[in-house]
């Protein structure tokens, strides 16, 4: 069984009524106006295993604080539970997670430390519903709606093949951006094609992604959003939002946003910047959908990039072409 | 850094003013009435590798559902992080996290899934106050109260014992029960001295503890009661009461509830029952100090072992002398 196979099979056996699992988070009964959600960080997995503490902490923190920037949740508590080898360096890992939740206005409130090897590490947190806001969920999206995306995709996934490829993230004694080390020829071929620069912004964007709270709030207090964050790639997660609200899309690919210098960045890694856009995965912007003419306040950066519509199917405009487009997204469970 | 100093320097970073971190579970703000906990099982850390998933996800939900206990929460919530190696049967783990939990009225809510060698599965539980009732807290003790264990301790730590000299849990066909195979010669020298029941009994204990809600639901209904549950030994949990409640403890070893048979399973595994009582672990039952004169319903089945006392140290009392108890427990970071 694959993740979504086993998601699925929890949620007729679990959740039948579809109240619970599903969306980024899970919401407990009205009334209370809490979210909970919970993500791994696996050394080996998710990130290299030498990866400086303190840049996994972090990147904990907001892979989890993505989940509830998708379901429309203020943060305000955490747990942490982590298990590492020996000798690893917890104090550091725990006071990134504590920066990071502080950041946002969350607490850590509790955890549970154990051996193992590899280090792998899990946050549980908690949101509260915003005063007056609604939750966003990926059922809630209308034949007609534009789609939207809070931000460039592709490049979390370029930043992934650039580690790959031996770029090694290293301590930094401010411990609030991780420094590099390339190999020697892998530097001197990215100096000669102008790349290192938006090399290293790729790889900054994979491992310290940005939780889009602010238009997560924004999106909240609408009078009605659907939303999800992109976390296995646009195509899959435009899948999810799409199943869950019993209707189809159309993208444009003209329209989709990428990073800058994508296209040559894509060339440098021998990738299809369109397949690196749509399959990529770990972007955590958010993709959401609006009636039309309810317009996200510019300073979210956001782009309309298509639309819902009533047949269920998902298709991609390129050069005038209607291209289906499949849910090829990253599935944790089988390719991780 | 060990785990207790570690969750030192934790409280006096993230919490200087005690509020959330030093109990089993973390409570979040008054009016609102919820507990958190998260608790670990790693496969060769808490359990040995080949164990059946169903028996590992039904201990995980155990030792989580012993910490809301502890607290006083009534089991509402729950989330699971699983990374597991390839070919693993997650949903064997699942399903059987899933009855556990429906069993004590709580719901499986979220998840994240991932892959990880050896097993690595973290359970974030969710409780809520009972209504009229109270938090459990490690910090309501005080001078003159009588200190009470909820069950029998020691026989977990035995069952453990038994595992790492051979006995193997294999997965049953009903699932409720794991079953056993015994190396040969062990079986034997078990049957010989009459002691294969008490130690299928201390294996069952240590594999599937039973967390005391019934205990614990009475304690949260009392004026007053301080607790804690037994996860890292007698003689360290007591410890933690009594420096939380900043007092100190006498208690009588004659008093100390030890399983049928145990003086022969401990001196099967050469070891002294009275050190596998005190320094053991994982027996989760209930730690508790109430006011004289206060006494736990029979069917609760709880001893009365001892009571607080002014001065701050520990002393067990053993044919009558005074033997000072230092806190050696298990600590999971250390010696995991």
């Amino acid at each position: 069984l694959n993740e979504a196979q086993l998601l699925a099979w929890l949620r007729r056996s679990v959740d039948p009524t579809g109240r619970w699992i599903g969306d980024d988070a899970a919401f407990l009964p009205a009334g209370d106006g809490w979210a909970l959600s919970v993500d791994h960080q696996i050394a080996g997995t998710h990130y290299p295993v030498d990866l400086d503490p303190a840049t996994v902490g972090r990147r904990l923190v907001a892979v989890n604080l993505s989940d509830l920037a998708a379901t429309g949740a203020r943060p305000a508590y955490a747990l942490l539970a982590l298990a590492a080898p020996a000798g690893y360096d917890a104090q550091r890992l725990l006071a990134a997670v504590d920066a990071q939740l502080r950041e946002v206005g969350a607490r850590l409130v509790g955890g549970d430390l154990a051996r193992a090897q590899p280090c792998v590490a899990s946050l549980t947190v908690v949101g509260r519903r915003y005063p007056r806001g609604r939750w966003l969920r990926r059922d809630a999206a209308q034949p007609g709606d534009v789609l939207w995306l809070g931000g460039t995709v592709g490049e979390s996934v370029a930043g992934r093949l650039w580690i790959e490829r031996g770029a090694l993230p290293r301590k930094s004694a401010t411990g609030r951006q991780p420094r590099f080390e390339w190999p020697p020829a892998l530097e001197l071929e990215l100096r000669s094609r102008r790349l290192l620069a938006p090399a290293r912004r790729a790889i900054l964007r994979h491992l310290a992604p940005t939780p889009q709270l602010g238009l997560s709030r924004w999106l909240a207090l609408r009078p009605r959003a659907a939303a999800i964050d992109i976390s296995d790639g646009l195509a899959l997660d435009l899948h999810r939002l799409c199943r869950a609200s019993r209707l189809g899309a159309e993208i444009d690919a003209a329209r989709l946003p990428l990073p800058r210098s994508f296209d040559r960045l894509a060339s440098a890694l021998r990738q299809s910047p369109l397949e690196l856009a749509l399959g990529g995965g770990e972007d955590y912007v958010l993709l959401f959908a609006l009636p039309e003419g309810q317009l996200p306040p510019p300073r979210w950066r956001s782009t309309a990039i298509g639309r819902c519509v009533r047949q269920e199917s998902v298709v991609l405009i390129r050069d005038g072409e209607r291209i289906p487009l499949t849910a090829s997204g990253w599935d944790h469970f089988v390719e991780a």
